[in-house]
């Protein structure tokens, strides 16, 4: 148990102590079964992908997660199940020192809901507002590959299987990148996790700064599986599939050696993709400087 | 918007600012259909009953709610519908200025997930804990009226128009003691809301605090309709019903009087019931001092 936790499950309510000169931060994601996850994913991977989505929020405002509740909707009584699924939060809960601190559970149609809370020091959350003209873009990791992962279940792709692993992994066990998040703080002028699709969550974060972005098609991340295929796909997974659960984030461009020793220090790349603009659209180039504007990319629903 | 929210919903999470020397106090529910609401519950009383649960349980612990996160899955587009449930549900947040800073929803079978959050000055929460041998009970309002109105709605109970509405509306609208458990905070040595049955819930209260309890049948306080009915029905749903959402709570003799000025302040019947013994047995007592103990009274499941 935390030392900050006074009280955890067991009373009408928890009671729980947030550091000095700290604000709590607080998210809450509802996950059910056909939408959220796949039929096909294993109770482990639903534990760990509950807690990782909600961690990703966290993430993305720079926060130290703290403490959880679960609430639950459970089929019927099935104990191995919920075995797994308990193996699968709780291996992720111990890895950032979260503690379950409430939780209610009833019998119905599978249903998860987690409330994850945190802190930042007062003033140093990430916000999607804050980018302004000039602000470089970034992505961590790679962008597509739950994507493909879907559209290999719904059997609108093909894969080898390995390729099929490999992404499958990525979309029932994302990584939420909470150190980096919290490295973040100090450096990133504005920051929002990518779980619509990268473009639709950019477009977000862009209207909260009240500012547009040119981006770079042919820097956009992607893992050597969508490498292979993209030839076929192009660049759409990587533009508009969701779940992938990175940071998309904006920085002043003297911060660009910093972001680049952060790489290094987690191991995670960190990709420039592209630029902070006045006005407030988004508009795509190519290797060539050749401009893709929505309309001519068919993607209409990406206009600000 | 409350001053204390720096960032509501619209970003990654929230960021809340609890007070200096102040502890968050924080609970959760899941609700879903035909488990904790009837299928002839309106949409505004499940709004109102989702956030009114969660307030009963800050109440338990002397908390001042803040704010709340809501999950909710909805079966189908029914506008209409949501409107009033988002009455009941924020005519009481209003009421109570809470701020709701947190928000997802799917579609599915109905499910309601709330989380509420408060704060208490540090070390001032009241616990299950802390009930002392010699410590009077009490409840707030009367016992077993919800249970009436589930025993009516089963066919099992008939009651005449007035009294269905009565006992209804006691289920469908519980008022939870949010401002009476503000002021218990200085005065009880342990709370905890009835919501599961007035002995399930003492019993959680008893284990808590390794103690046991006297309690005075006679004394249980009950509404006009239930007192009308006793002939046929006695103490049971009073004593185990749930959905009552009054507080039960332990205070040292010499708290009588202030207990009783908040009746008075409050306009809120609070009713000593009993009284705190060593051991971990509840003995119940008639008005002539005979005893009926779990055995005696059919009540087997009330050992503690």
């Amino acid at each position: 148990v935390r030392s900050d936790v006074s009280l955890g499950i067991g009373d009408d309510a928890a009671l729980l102590d947030v550091p000095a000169e700290h604000q709590l931060v607080t998210t809450t994601d509802v996950l059910i079964a056909d939408v959220h996850f796949h039929s096909s994913a294993t109770p482990h991977s639903i534990g760990h992908k509950a807690l990782a989505v909600n961690l990703s929020d966290l993430a993305a405002m720079g926060a130290t997660p703290a403490w959880a509740t679960l609430g639950m909707i459970i089929p019927d009584i099935d104990e191995r199940w919920l075995e797994k699924f308990c193996d699968g939060f709780f291996y992720l809960a111990k890895l950032y020192d979260i503690d379950l601190v409430g939780g209610d559970t009833a019998r119905g149609p599978l249903m998860v809901a987690i409330q994850l809370m945190g802190w930042v020091p007062r003033g140093a959350a990430l916000k999607r507002s804050g980018a302004r003209s000039g602000d470089h873009i970034y992505i961590t990791g790679t962008l597509g590959d739950a994507g493909l992962a879907l559209m290999h279940l719904k059997g609108l792709r093909d894969l080898l299987p390995d390729q099929a692993a490999t992404v499958r992994q990525r979309l029932d066990y994302p990584c939420p990148r909470v150190e980096l998040g919290i490295q973040l703080r100090s450096l990133a002028s504005a920051a929002i996790d990518v779980s619509d699709g990268f473009v639709a969550d950019l477009r977000h974060l862009l209207r909260c700064s009240a500012v547009g972005a040119e981006i770079y098609l042919d820097e956009l991340p992607i893992s050597k599986v969508y490498q292979s295929l993209y030839g076929e796909i192009g660049w759409e997974p990587a533009l508009t599939s969701g779940d992938d659960y990175e940071l998309c984030f904006t920085a002043a461009p003297d911060r660009d050696d910093e972001i680049s020793t952060l790489t290094e220090l987690f191991d995670i790349p960190i990709t420039r993709v592209g630029t902070v603009t006045i006005g407030s659209d988004i508009v795509f180039f190519d290797r060539e400087g050749q401009q893709h504007s929505p309309k001519h990319t068919g993607y209409d629903h990406f206009g600000v």
